[in-house]
């Protein structure tokens, strides 16, 4: 693991083709591949997504995305902070590491990280060091928040 | 079918319970009944939730939310709508009819609806009349979101 790195990935038909081996392919990963057929956005233009490569072959994927300290009902001073999203790593590449790799990635941007955890997948958070917030049902409706805050950064109390 | 009632669902001891029979059983429901252990909501107040009994078994649930029209980022003109969520029939009773009969129930308020599909459920929705919103990574980060438009209404516009 020592090599194992963290890239950008970009919008091409390699990057798009090898998205359908992921369970959580979507319609984010269609209106990518409609915008690249319909020239609404350059071959290799930047993704929201990063992964990690073995060989070539993409076996891991996350999705991170900046928001402006105005949209922050999450955090403590108010402020900007990343959203992540569909973290996922191929079946026979579980359990090495990778999804750590991700998440430490993410972490390192030094901002607070709110991911909309499966209940299922809460324990695995956990580990990374997330914790759930007080559920809020007109902020959270069907989400179950979880959320990363460095040092400094706190829960935002609701006032609803 | 033609005595099936739509009911909205209280908060009590009796209603979670049922409610622990349901796979999206998660942090909303464990909020409410916490919320009802310490006193914080009384005994019967509302809930967000919608149901459907079989005699006095609760068979079907929906969890609808009022959205104020400044928060709306998905309809032409902007207005107030419903977000639905966790729309659920029990394993025994589905293919009945009931999630259509819970889905009518929620239109019924003449309101836009919009809903954060699975991949896989998408079929369902479009049965129900809904369509999928053109994606936009910003506002939608991992959602698919699809929406009901009564008459008049149309998808709004992305600015970015």
């Amino acid at each position: 693991m020592a090599n194992t790195t963290v890239e950008r990935l970009k919008v091409n038909y390699k990057t798009l083709e090898e998205f359908k081996k992921f369970k959580e392919y979507g319609v984010q990963e269609l209106s990518m591949l409609e915008d690249l057929q319909a020239n609404i956005v350059e071959n290799d233009s930047v993704s929201p997504f990063y992964g990690i490569y073995y060989g070539d072959k993409l076996v891991a994927r996350m999705s991170l995305y900046q928001r402006d300290s105005k949209y922050d009902l999450y955090f403590n001073p108010p402020q900007s902070y990343l959203e992540l999203w569909k973290l996922e790593v191929l079946p026979n590449y579980q359990l090495k590491g990778y999804g750590k790799i991700l998440v430490d990635f993410a972490k390192e941007f030094g901002l607070p990280i709110k991911t909309n955890s499966r209940i299922k997948s809460q324990g695995f958070w956990e580990k990374m060091g997330f914790e759930p917030l007080t559920y809020d049902v007109e902020r959270d409706l069907g989400e179950n928040p979880m959320v990363w805050l460095p040092e400094g950064v706190s829960e935002q109390k609701s006032n609803s």
